[in-house]
């Protein structure tokens, strides 16, 4: 079965496999201890790090290995937060940071803190200059991604970092999605990533910390990894991350281009073989496997229930596969439809006759999916020039499908007010009015939910 | 070469080296995703859990893994104090809880709690009634692990249990030193305990919190695990502690009574093979395979590198194998030698062989070290009734030898008063003059540090 989801998290790759087996065989002693297992241990750890140092780009005595990427990310923001608490309470940090960041600036805030989100253009990407903006004299830490995890957009980050230097700022980069394939560029002061996501074992993050950053490791104290990473070393773990990041990256290298072309195929077949698609992220400065589109009239659950049948496993940002019920913020950020979102995310070594037979099977899939739900939509509210479509209650993807049927029973000039309670039609409805050049009127708050007015236009 | 400290951390367990492997293959995927192999996750992780809950002794949705045995008691500590924050900030703990939840307490003091330490007896023991004395009005949490790590002494934890019951205060066990020998007893509220230290893998300690506690899962928020261990869940090790913990309950109870004879054959024979030996820890209620002893006059480091060039694998509380230079704090609650400490562990399924041969060497081991250590000491300070002795500079064990040579330099009545800079001193001067039969006089700064007044009564 096809698997299109290495960025929630890459199956166990074989170096990792093999390293992770001899470690626990010849690391599973307590690193701190002084007979000969101990001392084997430390010495299988200090190699580790070593590695991995390389690999990131930074001194061994820089680089803690953290539990899981989520923990590198809240430790790194809560120490570098607190080691600069002389300097203010201010954090910057993308609209579209990984959720372990966000959470981390809630917190933040939920302490007392301030935190302000740069936004993001249409693909995704956050400008250098709205960073330079969003910098004040008690900001304490900046936060940006490499690349994102949802559409693939690579970030300026040595721009961002540069600018973030000027300001005495430093920067946290999550690298969590690219450092697999490449070291972070840019003069960068904390790094995080996750080994699961290029292969290595869950269970294993990094921290990266530069000499000269002020970090104030968050209590409770603990002796093991500088303060950084409380907790009994997962030694076997942390000798197969380093070992298959080395690896990952050689195989990295010689796959790029392979994988950012059958990308490039999927970027351009879809929308040629489905109607009514969004294609999004930037098409250039992105991944190279990583591609994301959205589907009109589409439920994401039953989409990726019908490729999952089929035998492609998928991720999606729709609010229906989420467990809050509502969309990606990362969509959100973008002003990008979120109905019927499907995120592919290619694997080292992909058979390209899978990548074909996905987009053979996708467009059968999104038309059963589209005709169960049609059946499934009532008649528009009624005629005249202006309508109201009562769809409270309904979740996405029905209120754009509602809207889509009754547009064409409006005179042009006139409009269709949609009444929604569901947290996609926000983003949905202007999206959809994009996409099929209609006018988007705004919003109003309405008992029970909200009223998205539409003027047709064509 | 046999390896005699368990209580560190113990050889992966066949058992969980066979579910990681398996675990490697099934449930690499992400347990949160819609398709077959998210799904197939999600289930065994479901199957952990069950397992699990019932070695502990609680439902499933009561149980979270966490990354660690002390994420565990980070996490409990934290979010029990946070969740009965209305009742009061007052925090109840043992003298020889371990460094984690020490460090835990540790962090609420610096954020404005207050914090109790319950004393123990010379054995580890903390008593009930002593727990009793210890609650008040706005206590928000009690802590007593159900074993002391470091010597073994079992705690009366069902009885602490019921004194926190009828105050109406939560009681969080440790468990880290006796799950993988038993259930814990009693009525208590939540427990913490860490896969390594029954033969699973590292990376995954578990955290109990029984319905009706309060709680408040400490900031990042995160989905996984209830919000209690935030970050990608380590699938294959939860696999691996899960199946092994069974495995190993089973084996424990095999195990237990021919363990608990071997470590009654250390503690019968070391005290008559070797002279001036203290065996610490209770005799009878104690966990079956741990026993530690203490050796006059000698260094604690050098001890455990010429056991190790012998062949045994131990551990020591001593003040020379910690990086604090500092004794354990477990026989300093205890107040007894800390001096030439060997904490013995043993694994289950240890060779009897081993242990008598590890009696066989241990003699001629400390007669070695304290050969080199008595060539390294120099004369008494002078003649006379009362004898100062300026051993400023030195560090254990050197000050409590050239004590013990002075001693006989005063008539019966005189005194030797010690100088001393070590902290280890303050513990085995005292603990000398209980072993040796000569009174102890006391304590009194001076210039560089501190007069121990030790008066000859024999």
């Amino acid at each position: 079965m096809p698997y299109f989801d290495v960025a929630s998290t890459a199956p166990l790759h074989p170096v990792a496999r093999q390293a992770l087996l001899a470690a626990l065989d010849e690391g599973w002693a307590d690193p701190a201890r002084l007979y000969r297992e101990g001392r084997r241990a430390r010495m299988l750890l200090d190699a580790a790090r070593q590695t991995a140092a390389e690999a990131v780009g930074c001194r061994p005595d820089e680089l803690s290995f953290t539990s899981s990427g989520t923990r590198a990310v809240h430790t790194a923001v809560a120490g570098a937060l607190a080691g600069r608490r002389r300097t203010g309470r201010h954090l910057t940090v993308s609209a579209v940071e990984h959720s372990s960041v966000l959470h981390a600036a809630e917190a933040h805030e939920a302490d007392g803190g301030t935190v302000t989100e740069v936004g993001v253009d249409r693909t995704g990407r956050a400008a250098p200059e709205a960073f330079r903006a969003a910098l004040r004299a008690d900001t304490a830490l900046a936060c940006l991604q490499s690349a994102n995890h949802e559409v693939g957009t690579v970030q300026p980050v040595a721009e961002v970092a540069a600018v973030c230097r000027e300001a005495g700022v430093p920067l946290l980069v999550d690298a969590a999605q690219s450092l697999g394939w490449e070291p972070v560029e840019g003069d960068w002061s904390l790094l995080a990533a996750s080994a699961h996501k290029w292969g290595g074992p869950p269970g294993v993050g990094l921290l990266a910390v530069r000499k000269g950053v002020r970090f104030a490791a968050p209590a409770p104290a603990d002796e093991r990894e500088r303060g950084r990473a409380p907790g009994f070393e997962n030694l076997p773990a942390i000798v197969a991350a380093a070992a298959s990041l080395r690896a990952v990256r050689e195989e990295a290298a010689a796959e790029r281009e392979r994988l950012a072309a059958l990308v490039d195929r999927i970027r351009a077949r879809v929308p040629e073989l489905v109607p009514d698609v969004d294609v999004v992220g930037d098409p250039v400065r992105r991944l190279p496997h990583l591609v994301t589109f959205s589907c009109l009239y589409v439920d994401g659950e039953a989409l990726l229930g019908e490729l999952d049948r089929t035998g492609f496993a998928v991720s999606s940002g729709s609010s229906c596969t989420s467990s809050t019920l509502t969309p990606s913020h990362v969509l959100r950020a973008m002003g990008v439809l979120s109905e019927g979102n499907v995120r592919v995310s290619l694997p080292l070594g992909v058979a390209e006759a899978d990548v074909d037979r996905f987009l053979d099977v996708l467009p059968g899939v999104v038309r059963r999916v589209r005709g169960h739900l049609a059946d499934a939509v009532g008649g528009p509210g009624g005629g005249g020039a202006d309508l109201v479509l009562d769809t409270l209650g309904k979740r996405c993807p029905i209120p754009v499908i509602e809207l889509a049927r009754a547009i064409g029973d409006v005179p042009v000039g006139g409009t269709v007010t949609v009444l929604s309670d569901d947290e996609a039609a926000r983003l949905d409805i202007p999206a959809w009015c994009g996409m099929r050049e209609q006018e988007y009127g705004g919003e109003r708050a309405v008992p029970g939910g909200t009223a998205y007015v539409v003027r047709r236009r064509t």
